[in-house]
């Protein structure tokens, strides 16, 4: 019988150049292979859930992508390869820093040359120099998606490519993942009219797709997931049930009103707490370069515990 | 007995700061007054829906915001002032030209200065020069929303401080705003958990605001609406019947798939077709050129008329 993930897919249309994103992710994979770098997919922003198949209308989840975008920097940072797969148009790595910005706002002309404004000057070389290395690395490739479709279907290609690279790959799970779809079929064609008042919208469960990532795609992998809530008195009940169910490595559980401060990592034997004090937060520090730091650590020791395992057996 | 725009007000909790925005939007039309400009709004993307009310899902319309963005910046070339109210993060004029572009792959570096590369320079240097003029003259006024709550309560305010501008103002409506909501009071407070499935969303109808805009925030104005349909049939009888409901002036009638090439003006007496050839579009011209034009032109017969008729009176 087919599972309920495979039926999902089975239902769902593939999104478009999809075997040729498989490809890319293919080839980036073999070449860190070959630098014997370690990788880790990055998954951010948040996923769209279509209410009609011509779409006008979306269920959408709140998210920026700030802790993808910002965790990839100092994932890039401490020496690995990144496959960001990250919502269109959500925040990327180092192009984030200028969100707030009008880049018009920044530039001066002499009615020749258009340069950077003085004052701004060492702020944007700085980041430009660490962008320019990155490139030149070719360490980042960036993959992106709208759809909680084109979300699942990207994430199963990119663990299936990983599976080869075993505990040296990492999942960093930091995307809003729609629990609620509309299937295919209860979907109208076009935009909803007015006149049905009130409108009755009825979604079905998405199936969690960590449990094919952990038992199928990629079964070896470091495998870390992301939990956020607004009701402190769920949040380490549901990030052990998470954990126990799907048998992945760590659970990071933040609220939505302090997850610039405050996070635990939770696993089945432990909780630690990560959190910024106002004046790190004052001095511009962000809480991703702490979990990144300590995410890694763990990786390594993942790493090393499955190869005295192989020498050992 | 309270209408029914008065009792969505009511229920629905006024945006942040929103006295100092309707401050600053009435100094803006003040400014312009003594100027003697003729002043629009244009509303422009989407408006969100929160599903919770510490929202982390949200329903969402298809829009980024290209029309009123693209219309604003012919609307300033042919001499208004604009008020542009904007969804948070959705296109913005002058600022849109960059938007598929990281402002990190344009510049350049000696390690001193930083400055725009050679092949690019001219291209920014054009657009620099216009967004400078405009910020000098002062004659563009942003203000951003991001729920539909937020926007109607600034279309509101807006429409007021226009009421005095009388048949000089014009509203170019161009946002995608929500046809349905979920009243305060039938929200939850948290973000709902999965458990219960199906999941069932029952979606109130918005208030139409053209209504109280045409007869009693903003009655002397020149109101253009716009209707987005994805099935032509529809199209030309909806224009009719919200003429024919509200008695504004304009509707802007397009379909999802070819709005960038084809739109129909329609009047209650009128339809003209805008259209753009594929030569056009491959040089880059955009039909909002053509809109706006079509559209001042009416607007300022319409002002002589209402002149004719105060000096007749």
């Amino acid at each position: 019988m087919a599972s309920e993930w495979q039926c999902f897919f089975d239902e769902s249309k593939k999104p478009e150049h999809y075997e040729r994103t498989v490809t890319y992710m293919k080839e980036f994979v073999d070449k860190c292979m070959r630098q014997d770098r370690p990788i880790v997919l990055v998954s951010s922003g948040g996923t769209t859930v279509p209410l009609e198949s011509r779409t006008v209308r979306f269920i959408d989840n709140f998210s920026v992508g700030t802790r993808g975008a910002t965790s990839t920097e100092y994932l890039l940072q401490q020496g690995y390869a990144v496959i960001f797969l990250h919502r269109r148009g959500s925040l990327e790595p180092f192009k984030r820093h200028f969100t707030h910005t009008n880049l018009l706002d920044l530039l001066v002309t002499d009615g020749g040359t258009v340069h950077v404004k003085d004052e701004d000057s060492d702020r944007v070389r700085h980041l430009l120099e660490r962008y320019v290395a990155v490139t030149e690395a070719g360490t980042l490739l960036s993959v992106a998606f709208t759809s909680l479709n084109e979300y699942l279907y990207l994430l199963m290609g990119a663990a299936q490519v990983l599976k080869t690279y075993r505990h040296q790959a990492m999942f960093y799970l930091a995307a809003a993942v729609s629990d609620f779809y509309i299937p295919a079929n209860e979907m109208p064609e076009h935009k909803i009219q007015s006149d049905g008042v009130p409108l009755q919208i009825s979604l079905q469960l998405v199936p969690k797709m960590l449990q094919p990532l952990v038992t199928e795609w990629s079964p070896d992998a470091y495998v870390v997931s992301f939990k956020l809530e607004t009701d402190q008195d769920l949040l380490i009940p549901k990030a052990r049930k998470a954990l126990k169910r799907y048998s992945h490595q760590l659970v990071v559980a933040n609220i939505l009103e302090t997850r610039k401060k405050y996070v635990v990592m939770v696993t089945q034997e432990s909780e630690q707490i990560v959190k910024m004090d106002d004046e790190e937060l004052s001095r511009g520090q962000e809480i991703e370069a702490k979990i990144v730091e300590e995410v890694v650590k763990r990786h390594r020791m993942f790493i090393e515990q499955r190869q005295a395992e192989t020498v050992g057996f």
